[in-house]
């Protein structure tokens, strides 16, 4: 049996089979981005609460905007090898159709190390933001699809779902 | 047309429609469980590097675990209008069966306000860490339906998915 | 000469004059609240740029709202001798009349210690929130009167400025 | 009517009106400094007591200049469209006259994004702790003029109030 | 040979062997207190340093102090299975003999869970901060035993060292 | 009498003898490396559960790894005068002899100050991980010898113990 991997091992785990950080000092500071999105998928109510809101003031939408943003800065306190990083952007956009409301998130920096993580959480907690602001309607909202949609720059080049 | 949520209203909305914290404090000291789940869904050759590494040393999951328990216990910090709140338990479970990793995350706490986005939050960390600790071997992992299957007490009471 | 506060001190000082927290752990539990203020004068041309984008989108004020809860809720990581506790409720109010806009910041607990700084904190951070927004429109923005105007329950009693 | 802001817009809000981080990846690595200052009026007693306590022991003072380095190491954790930075240097000075208590808070990087809300957020955290750590003594001390006294580098050049 | 630790079990061990919270939610709610102490052995010139500095000023030992105070309240966010808690008070105090600062730090709260690790957490930062301001001075200084030497109220009543 | 330390001040006090920030926006960037180191003498049976635990399941070892880790990317908010940097690489290592275990933390960046404090801070949080999770089986656990044993580059150049 030919090993899939057999170039690609975990690169958290050190030769004696503990967990350790990727050491990034010696790779290049380059742009690096990646893009990360969710289905969440809204229970009965939810997406016109949303919608009405939404055409209104916006709130349940910006709410969780802020939380991604925000927890997207927080990702290295939060995944225990990632590595600090001062991002350059991040963005939460949503787009709303039906009872499923799509996240996408993006994060850049100029850096040593890749960002996937980043928009990974991004999307991640403006999602549970969602969850949280319209619990009280429906417990039945759940997350789909988070997922890796693109990463550029770092060894591996460019990716794309 | 009849409103679906007639008497069901966004809880984080006051009535200028801003967003706000509900105000918990005279709501009963009680004891107050959620439980979360989602499945992470591996990409080619990360089953078996956890597979692997689990029965040697138990890395990836003990991380994801130690991660998901942190992650739970700052969910006041990262959800804008979630209380503060001290958990009395949390735990994650993992149980991986061919390519899909299932995350099982608890939490307790004896208060005054619910525990569920502390439950989704740990599964959450726990899953991305996951994905952290494997994105060498596979981009293509994503998570799947992140969602609520147990809560009680509080004044919805009891709640089964 | 009369000392004013002959039997008032410094709370925060031992006996020895160094920095200590109050042992709060005597004190009866009971509900507490306060409410601070401040004033926002805004630069030419921030009032218009919050006004028109508070009625079509409410983004500016919902931001800062957002920043001043989640402030509030970071006191005591923030203000050295200030006691953990947790909010059940924080509340950030905006009034915008011509140039100043009036910033009112509640937060209760019921708990062993008073809330007077994370009604302060809240305030504060959503005022730093506001020029953080429009600082690129005008950067003679200021806060003013920055004050404590309420407190109720603890060993003081209830206070209104 | 001439719109007084005709080029300068909200930087923090997009194409569609939503809250954005502005992206400073392509912006030049350059030292950026921001000098902030506020005024404390101190309520009847405090002022003696910080000067007393100064001349023997300093701890009011020194307490208050550690928190307001530290506060504005944590910027980018409470103002949410705030880039992460790694400050260079963060100085706080105190000057007590009479009943005032004037502090200045002077930020620095080497980065690609000003330090202004760095500066604020010195003299703000300051501000709080001389008022926490004197409140029992009067709840009568309050903030005024909180404001940008000075900006160098950046798109905008060098800013003097 | 008898296990000496035959009904002494890691607390944080799950029954399939990994680690997880001590689930505190049935545990009553008592005054609980611990004391932890460490050494610092001071390097060549830091003694006479701390001892001038804090005859005029007190700064190093207020600053660790502060330091030492505020990581005591970080603790449940640093050790991964430490339960959030709310300290009732944190005192750290300085004794300072020849080139040995020994630091004895108490943590108290009314709570279903111990706080030893809270007293560890307030000495062990206290000592750093000494480090950190005096390394220009000598890199010699080295921290001697930390440890636990009082401990009041829970399941296992008073322990002194 | 000739001060040992005559061209050796404290680096964190300012002039007028108030503690501060090291200004180090003008220092090179450069590979900086140092590594601290601890021993946790253990009480009665917790070298033997820290030992069957390992070869079983690595538990202890790991979650004190990843918390001290953690613990290291947290150094600028634990200690106050501590700038904030992004480290490249942290590690902690364990050796484990009859009943002490010896505790080796690497950190490294590529910055403009050195990362000693960040290196201490990782064998430290290790080391209060191992107490938390063996303290219901012996409370007599200490830590000693808490001390830097490299540092290279900055102005001081390489340092070894």
């Amino acid at each position: 049996m030919i090993r899939r991997f057999s170039t690609k091992t975990l690169t958290h785990v050190d030769a004696s089979g503990k967990a350790s950080m990727v050491n990034v000092g010696n790779k290049s500071l380059t742009l690096r981005k990646a893009i990360a999105s969710c289905t969440v998928h809204l229970g009965a109510g939810v997406a016109t609460a949303i919608r009405e809101n939404t055409s209104k003031k916006g709130d349940v939408l910006t709410v969780s905007k802020i939380a991604g943003i925000n927890g997207a800065k927080q990702t290295s306190s939060l995944i225990p090898l990632c590595h600090q990083l001062n991002l350059s952007c991040v963005n939460i956009e949503f787009d709303l159709k039906g009872n499923k409301l799509h996240i996408t998130s993006t994060a850049e920096t100029v850096g040593n190390t890749g960002v996937e993580l980043e928009a990974y959480m991004g999307a991640n907690i403006a999602a549970l933001t969602v969850i949280d602001m319209t619990k009280a309607i429906s417990k039945k909202t759940f997350v789909n699809n988070l997922r890796l949609i693109h990463k550029s720059s770092g060894k591996s080049g460019t990716y794309n779902a």
